[in-house]
């Protein structure tokens, strides 16, 4: 793991926030199971730099789970800066430091939904504590298969408060980006029900970071109430299939989609590292539709963008209507 | 479907025959199957034209198989067309025409290789007769889990058969542009055992529809006695989830790296067609590498390209060694 010399610049600042994290998460998370506990692996990156990746699988709640965190610096390759900056910056260093927090939680529990959660850092510039350009990006979202409106609702209303707080983030306009960047065109559908997306804060860096802090610190308050909740909720192997065929959708996204995967792969990123968030199964089958008039087809309602917050409880389609089994 | 106007230009031959060669596969699958048949779907494409899918599910030998016909035609986009010609034609005419049969086969018993081929015809101007540019594509590739010698050299020997009867076809150049193409460079190694694989052939039409459409009659041959032969091997829990993990790969595969699927969910494909490939089910496991010593490790020997046809019996590392068990 790469030291940043100069320990009070933002990037050194991160650099310890996003590992203080790592460690308070996986905690939480090895307390929630009970049986499973993360193996380590620490790897460093050639260019300069590393990570510490963590990975849990086989648990009594969670069924594949990774925390990862990396610290990295060196030169960008032209190519890459072009692609990064995408003509938002000036800058013309090619000196580069960057350091993140990424998160994928699979449960076992078809009740429990799955979560992903990122905050990362990135600065160009040999000066640590001057850097020439600097931003942060990040963001939280759930995936349900049996979905509550109240445990879509409690996610929402933790990002929100930490949103209000901060003056630089803007709830409505994060959760309009996170609605937007995980969605399955070819399927037509949203990966899950959102949450918080944000990307490129360059202003005001230290009220960011003190944002991007409080809302890392307050993920495990956005989803570990849910998993409680419903780990003790009976299933079978209906409930069991119905999830392998929604993390199906959950592997499209992150393989055909998703820009940090293909920027990963494309950029000779560690494989086992990027690809720590696909699900643990996944199941195809050809043209398959849930039946709308069964409990499974009534997730289709919550794969649309909504006004999560302003919604009655009786709002989602009954979960025991008629027929609706 | 689409008619051809004049079903004695190569256009009006090729859908006639990528029909008729969808029959008669899907009849020898039934065949070997003896238990599911294949579900049909006819679909139109807005733009001209449309398809016949024919899947298959939950068979006593095959899990899930895909048979795909289309006959499409329209005008081109302008950036599909500088996509796809990729400089190699003069053509400035946007009117197409495009057909062909694509097929995908997992079966249940982990000693029974899955199996890819498709065989296509494109063709650039308004008359079908005198198309402005016209060639073919296709090939077909082998993705064993515990591999036979005997079974990847069967396949290969048939396809060298093929070409070597064909003067416009080259085993050795298709070969290697198979093992070039089915690549995983982020696990370094290999989607399976190869094949062949052509694309461009745009010299001597007759000659090549004459190579193409033999390609296509032998593709039975290349496969259906592997199937036959190890369809009773027995297996169970240990095999079974190997398989699911080797399909992950095959998963990433298609999503990540392969153009077509690219090219179709890009352009707006139906997506059911395009995404039939997909393994009926995969699973993924954190930095997961089979030990060397057992029989999953073994395969690793098979997934980097080798001249098969000149290997002798005992190249491959021995299935029964001390403690490969």
């Amino acid at each position: 793991m790469s030291p940043v010399h100069n320990e009070a610049s933002i990037a050194g600042r991160m650099q310890a926030f996003v590992q203080e994290l790592q460690r308070t998460i996986r905690s939480a998370v090895e307390a929630l199971d009970g049986q499973a506990t993360f193996r380590e692996d620490a790897w460093d990156r050639p260019g300069g730099g590393g990570g510490l990746s963590a990975a849990l699988s086989g648990g009594a709640v969670l069924e594949k789970a990774g925390v990862n965190t990396s610290v990295v610096h060196g030169e960008l390759p032209e190519a890459v800066l072009a692609d990064l900056l995408g003509g938002r910056s000036d800058a013309t260093t090619r000196s580069f430091f960057a350091t993140g927090i990424s998160l994928v939680f699979h449960p076992v529990n078809p009740y429990i939904p799955s979560v992903h959660a990122n905050f990362r850092y990135f600065a160009l510039g040999e000066d640590r504590s001057r850097p020439v350009d600097q931003w942060f990006g990040g963001g939280a979202d759930l995936t349900p298969y049996y979905p509550f409106l109240e445990d879509v609702q409690h996610f929402h209303r933790t990002w929100k408060a930490v949103c209000d707080a901060h003056d630089i983030a803007d709830y409505e306009a994060f959760k309009q980006q996170c609605d937007a960047y995980f969605y399955l065109p070819h399927r037509e559908e949203a990966r899950g029900v959102g949450g918080v997306f944000f990307d490129g804060l360059r202003d005001a860096p230290e009220e960011t970071f003190a944002f991007v802090r409080a809302a890392g610190e307050a993920f495990l308050g956005s989803w570990l109430p849910l998993a409680e909740c419903r780990r003790a909720a009976p299933f079978g192997e209906r409930e069991r299939a119905f999830q392998a065929l929604r993390r199906a959708r959950y592997v499209e996204f992150n393989l055909l989609h998703d820009r940090g995967t293909k920027f990963g792969i494309d950029t000779g990123g560690r494989t086992e590292s990027i690809l720590m968030s696909l699900p643990p199964r996944a199941r195809w089958e050809y043209a398959w539709t849930p039946d709308p008039e069964t409990v499974e087809g009534r997730l289709q309602w919550f794969l649309r963008p909504r006004d999560w917050l302003a919604l009655a409880p009786d709002s989602p389609p009954p979960r025991n209507a008629a027929g609706r089994t």
